[in-house]
Formats: C-alpha cells, sequence, structure tokens
C-alpha cells in the first residue's frame, strides 16, 4: 500500500486507512492488539496533552467491548452501564469528558485508566442521569476533575467539558459556573453521526440485528468506512428524531415524531406504578395486549377478514378500553340485571375476545404493553417510510428509549420487515444511548486520529 | 352529446354522464331540481320496488344537504346528525337500510319520505350508535321495518339491510335473527369508496378545506366524475387505514396505524374524568398541551436551537409527566427542604417554562389537548409519507374520529402542509362517519343510477 493512501481522498475528504492496515476481523473481543495496525507514539501524546490540555488523540487499537465484568453498583443518581469499552493502548491522558443533556437523560462519556498496576491503556465509560437531576451530573463530573488532578497533577481547571443536546445550551451557565472549566458545545445532530459512525466502524460486536432466534446477531465492521452510506438514524429519546446521513458530516434531519420514549414514560407514569423505566419494561414483558387493544379478529369475529390483516393484528391500540371502560360504568349505574349484564352474555354469544376479566379494572402490565407496542410500531412505521423516501437501506436505531429492551426491538425489527416487506434491515447498538454523548467526546480530537478516521476532528464551536 | 357516452368506457370502466346532463353548479343548495337533468320514471320505479323489492334507483337531482334544521334530540342510545341529504327528487319506495358496523361506532343510513303533504321526495338520515349497543341498533332498524311497512303495505321482510364493517359479519348471525330478514354483507373498502366518491362528486357543500382563516371552504364539485383520481383516503376511526385509490372500483389498502379515535377515546376515558366524546372533545378545546407536553424550546431553554423547529414545536408528547411526576414524589418522600425544592429553584434559575403548577396533578383538559394533537400529527405525517410515496395530491379524511373537530382538523391540515410543504391538501366531509355506510346504502342499485354514475352498481355479495 502506498504511503499516499493515508492521505484525505479529494472526493470524499476521507483519509484512506493506515499503511499497512489490514481489515478487521469481524468478532474480535480478545482485547489482544491488532500486531499489524501502526501504534500511537505514547511520549509524544503525553506531551501535547501537557501543552495543549484537551487534544490528546484517543488511541482505539484493539478496542473492544468489555462483557463479563461484575456490574458497577447502582447509585440512586445515575446508572453506569456495565458495557466500558476497553483501549488497551490508549496510555495518554485525557483531560475531557463529554455529556449529552437531552430532555430526559444526560449521558456523560470519561476514560478512566485501569486501576491494575498490570493492566495497560484505559477505558471508556458510560453513565447517565436524569435530566432533571442535571446536579447529581454535575456532581460526578467534580469528582471526576478532583481524581484527574490527584492522578495527572494538572489543574483541575484543565478537565474541559464537552456537551451536546439541548441541555447543553439550556444549563450551559450553571455547568461553567459549577465546574469552573471551560464548556465547549457542540452540534447535537453532528455529535449523534459522529458518535454512531465511531461505533460501526470502529467498535466490534457494537452493532447487532435483532430476531427471536437470534437476539443478537453481530454485524462485523465494514470493510471500509465509506461503504456505510447512506443511512437513516431514528434517534429515539423522550421525543424522536430521523437523520438521513450521505456520507461523513453530511446529514439531514427528515423527520421525527413527538411520539417517543417521553411518551411512554410519561403515560404509563399515570397510568400504572412504575416509577422508572425500567420497572415499565418489566410490567410490559408480562402483559398482554389483547385485553385493552382492539384486535382485527376482535372487530371480524372468529378469524375472518377480507383486508388482508391477520386477526392478531392491532386494529386500534387501548381500543378496548373505552367501551369496557363505558359498560363498567354502566353496569355499576344500572346493577347486575340491567342492560350491561345481558350485553355481556351477548358478547360471548358472538364469539367475540373480549371482557375475560372484570371490565372496569386493566392490568398495568398490559397497559405498558400495549403502549410499547403503540410507540414502537409507530416509530418503525414512519422510519420505513422515511428510509423509503429517501432510498436508504439501512436504518439504525438509537437513543435511550431501546435500552437493550428485547420486545421494543423486536418491534422496531419487525415493522420495518413488515413495511419494506423483508427489503431493509433494522439495526440496534449496545451504546445506543450515547451515541451524542461519544461524539461530543471524539470531537476533542485532530484531524485522522484513530485507526478508521470514521470522523473528521477539528473546528470547535466554543460559542 | 352522443348516445354511447352512456356506455362504459373500455379503459376505466366506468360509464359516462347521463344524456343531457350538465356539469353540476358549484354550489346549490337552493333545492330547486335542475331543469337540464333527466328525471326518473318514478311509476316504474314503484313497479320495480314491488315485484324486486330492495333494487330502486336512488334519484339524486338536486340533492343537498338540510341546514339549518331543528336538530332532532339525542336519545341515549344513538346520536342523529342534524345534516339529513334531501333527495326532494326521489319518489320512489326504497326498501333497504344501510349500517356500517366498525370498532367502536354502528353508523345507519335509511331514507324517509317527507312528512308534509306539501313536500315532494325525501331523505336521507345518519344516526350512529356505539357498536357495543348493537341491540339499540337492531331496535331501531325493526321500528323501521314497522314504519316500512305501514306505509307501502308491504311485508315487514322487505326491507332488507346492507351491512359492512367488521361487525357486519361479527353480528351476521344476530342481526339476521333479530330482524328476520336478509343482510347483505358489503366489502369494507369498496363500501367507504363508494361512498367517499358519491359524497365528492355528487353533493354540493360537502367538501372542504380547514384552516384557521376559513373553518369551512367547500370545494366545487368535480367537473368530471374522473378528474378526482387519484387520491388518498384515510380512514379513521378506532384504528386508521389508508386506502389508495385510483379510479372507480380501483382501490389498495396502503398503510394505516393502530393509533387511531379508540386510543384517544381509551386512553382519556382512564386518563381523565371524561365519560364520551363529545365531552372530551370540549375538554381538549379548553387545554394548553405545554404543560404535559415537551416542547423544543424546555429543552433548549429561551429560543435558541439549531435544528430548525420553533420552540413550540412538540419534541415530545407528554414529555413532562414523568419528571414531573418524579419530582412531585420525591418532594412527598423528601418533605420540603429536600431536594426537590433545591432542583424546582434551579430550574426557574435557568428560565425553564416548566412547572407552573403543581407538579402531582395534570389537568384533564391539558391531558386531553395533548393526546388529540399527538393522535392528529401522528396521522397527519403518515398519511402526508404514503401520500408522497404514492405520488397522490389529495389527501381526504373520513370516519368518526373527525366528528367536524376543529382542532382535529386544524391538526391534520396543518400536519398536511407542514409535511408536504404546501404540495398536497387535506379535504374533509361533513358526512365523514357515513362513508361506508352510504356507500353500502348505494350498492343496492342498477348499474347506472343517478345523475353521475360515480359508482357502478352490480355484484352484490350475500356470503
Amino acid at each position: 500500500m502506498s504511503p499516499s493512501s493515508t492521505q484525505p481522498d479529494p472526493t470524499t475528504g476521507e483519509a484512506g486507512r493506515a499503511a499497512g492496515a489490514t481489515p478487521a476481523p469481524a468478532v474480535d473481543i480478545s482485547g489482544v492488539p491488532d500486531a499489524t495496525r501502526p501504534r500511537r507514539p505514547v511520549l509524544s501524546d503525553i506531551n501535547d496533552t501537557i501543552s495543549h490540555p484537551g487534544t490528546v488523540r484517543i488511541n482505539v487499537q484493539g478496542a473492544f467491548i468489555v462483557d463479563d465484568e461484575p456490574v458497577t453498583p447502582r447509585s440512586e443518581d445515575y446508572e453506569h452501564d456495565p458495557r466500558d469499552i476497553r483501549l488497551p493502548n490508549h496510555t495518554a491522558v485525557v483531560s475531557h469528558v463529554a455529556v449529552d443533556i437531552g430532555g430526559s437523560l444526560a449521558k456523560l462519556v470519561y476514560f478512566s485508566r485501569e486501576p491494575d498496576e498490570g493492566s495497560i491503556g484505559g477505558r471508556l465509560n458510560f453513565i447517565k442521569f436524569e435530566t432533571e437531576r442535571i446536579d447529581a451530573c454535575i456532581d460526578f463530573v467534580r469528582k471526576l476533575q478532583a481524581d484527574h488532578q490527584q492522578l495527572n497533577g494538572s489543574a483541575p481547571e484543565e478537565l474541559c467539558v464537552m456537551a451536546t443536546g439541548g441541555g447543553a445550551f439550556k444549563y450551559y451557565d450553571k455547568t461553567k459556573k459549577a465546574l469552573g472549566v471551560e464548556v465547549i458545545r457542540e452540534d447535537e445532530m453532528e455529535c449523534l453521526i459522529i458518535g454512531l459512525d465511531f461505533f460501526i466502524t470502529e467498535i466490534p460486536n457494537e452493532v447487532f440485528t435483532y430476531s427471536e432466534e437470534c437476539p443478537m446477531d453481530f454485524v462485523p465492521l465494514p470493510p471500509q468506512p465509506s461503504s456505510i452510506y447512506p443511512y437513516l438514524l431514528v434517534n429515539i429519546g423522550s421525543g424522536v428524531s430521523m437523520i438521513k446521513v450521505s456520507g461523513p458530516r453530511q446529514y439531514e434531519r427528515i423527520g421525527g415524531t413527538s411520539l417517543g420514549g417521553g411518551t411512554l414514560w410519561g403515560l404509563l407514569s399515570l397510568l400504572t406504578g412504575a416509577r422508572n423505566f425500567e420497572d415499565m419494561l418489566k410490567l410490559a414483558e408480562k402483559g398482554d395486549n389483547s385485553t385493552v387493544d382492539l384486535l382485527v379478529g376482535d372487530i371480524y369475529g372468529t378469524g375472518y377478514n377480507k383486508i388482508g390483516l391477520k386477526s392478531t393484528h392491532i386494529a386500534s391500540s387501548f381500543g378496548k378500553v373505552y367501551k369496557m371502560k363505558r359498560a363498567a360504568e354502566r353496569e355499576a349505574e344500572d346493577g347486575c340485571n340491567g342492560d350491561f349484564k345481558n350485553h355481556s352474555e351477548e358478547e360471548e354469544v358472538a364469539g367475540s375476545s373480549e371482557l375475560p376479566h372484570t371490565p372496569s379494572k386493566f392490568r398495568s402490565e398490559d397497559i405498558a404493553r400495549s403502549l410499547l407496542y403503540a410507540v414502537s410500531n409507530n416509530i418503525g412505521q414512519i422510519a420505513y417510510l422515511h428510509a423509503e423516501k429517501h432510498n436508504l437501506p439501512h436504518i439504525y436505531f438509537g437513543g435511550s428509549f431501546i435500552g437493550g429492551h428485547s420486545q421494543t426491538m423486536h418491534t422496531l425489527s419487525y415493522a420495518i420487515r413488515f413495511w419494506s416487506k423483508g427489503t431493509k434491515q433494522a439495526y440496534f447498538l449496545r451504546h445506543e444511548g450515547y451515541l451524542g454523548a461519544v461524539g461530543a467526546f471524539l470531537k476533542r480530537q485532530p484531524r485522522n486520529w484513530g485507526r478508521r478516521n470514521s470522523f473528521e476532528g477539528g473546528k470547535r464551536s466554543s460559542v
């Protein structure tokens, strides 16, 4: 391979792959650095860091996701994602952290050295906070500042904060004042795309497809980073954004919907006793949506219909609730000898699957499952339609809504397959909630860092 | 015009317009029959009816919507639509009624003669029942049978029932047994399209566009019935069906969503005190969705954002509920000196528009408005995307969900304009809930009835 292959490609502005690099093996969680990849000069990195704090290159050689490690105990203030990314070849000081402050959650990414004497390198850590408890997030960064000072002897001001998401603006003054450091704000969509490109092209075992038979079928790293375009990113946080990505740094928000995670969490907090996301998802796992949803079979009676939809197809989400509630109210008004009892018996005669339980009571589990289906199906259909309109074959789902939850992924995957008749594929990520935070973290980089140059570093907006 | 113009067009299968017919005037609610239109031979119709009950032609010459008549008192069992359609030139006996039994509502259409001695012709009546009270609907038809017998002297068996919608199958045995008559089942989608084509091409002042400046801007009758194709019908009942119509009897279900009227009614019956649709819509009119929805401005702080969306744009429907509920719970746990109070003060400092009221209480009005916006916006976006994919310039919204409610129409119209950047237009109908019932009613017709042949009559499936 000629030395010129490391120069930027004039057509794409992208640099070629480093000399001597070979295509990555499909799956490599061994952590053993690939001997054929070039190593970065460690001493110069450290010197760079001291003279220009925060501008160090992250060495992603041999990066892998840490599986099978003991789970960090969950704090009341935050949730530490157990899937750190080990960077066994990164030895330089990292003097920045990155936070993506969304409508519901603030996601923090930071680098830490390996605590064991024998281990080299370090790892990326992933933590999320509820945005309304932004103070806990700021406190956490303050602790990182102190650690940074202790470990590296530099002044704590030198741990700078990269921030993105709407909260980067809303909480800018507060964060800057509380931490006494520079807060560098980065464009939200740009960070999402940089983060996603990084995960797709650099991290083995990060991207996967979902099916019931094979819930986590990892997608090999692409032979060329440029081969991943064009694609659609569907980022599901409180709301949903759909971003068309045509190439590195070429993106456009083409759609979205307000029916996202915030809708699910908000309605379920009103309708069920669940007080956090995990409890809501656990409820949904145990639920049966057919007690609240009106299915095609409920409308047509047993099986028969001419509109080509299965009898288990959901015709109307929560479509049974109104009539059952009305019937229960009528029963309460009439006593048990009134209109309702009469009606109920007749419903059974007509072969309806309705009213298997007390009509006035709806199970939280069933409500949770119905709403999870409704929101996921809806996102899937809209994503498909936008992908179709813009001719995008690959659809990546990111954002904290998914949370590795199998029902959610199943519904999204199913919706994409159903609507596209199998022509489009849904992809998921193990760090789906951290695209923006990782993108902001990586923006603090000189040009052409790392193995595969999956993004251009460069200009920072420190507005 | 040559006589051959009444023959079916070989390319479309459509019959030409009746000889001597002129294009209809744009707006004509005078009820004065157009003298240039052909009259039907009344006596032969009556003879036909006697020998072949139920096969009479409906004479739609001079048909118009009855405005300004006293509203029929609403029964507990049903709701009588005040907008009858007067058929001043129809004199023959009509010996059929039609019912469209959906997941939530059963819609009935029947013909009645003018009670006054001086008035000629009759009118189409429109009544809806809740599907769960199907017995009330059957009782009503039984009364029509008795009236029919009394007026026409025929045996009550002769008033046959045309039925469509899922309930035509589910309640087939029940209806047939209870009424002792033939129940002729018709395809649901076909009836919707026949009904819609009839309203678009035959009834002046039926179709309109909505804007805040001009809430009901009537669309003139088309110069040629064939000029209305292709179009998209978005039928919003309990669930939503989207049907592409390429020509008379050429249609295909291309999409739909389970987030429809049933979702709104079901969730609002759980979340608010409202016990019927009208109360829910009244609540929505008085609501302020910004107390429960997370707006773009809430995420970005005051005004500023780079994603090109207005600060009042809804980022997440119900996106404020979860965090406010959590905050209220925390307050209850901590007392007023705890974490929450602290946080609340800081929120104000950061310029948030949140928490203007007690966080643990959400107003029913605000919830109703938020959900109405969410469902309507969502349907609007999906309708636009399907119309775009299939290159359909006109989008007609039908179904009982709309119910002539201005906020719903405003949201749907706005969504179509927003997403299509003004290239597509939303159309509404004054009898939007009765498309299927009218279609079933009209199917009981010989070929080439009426003025403009907006449908082919013909084969009946009496499965």
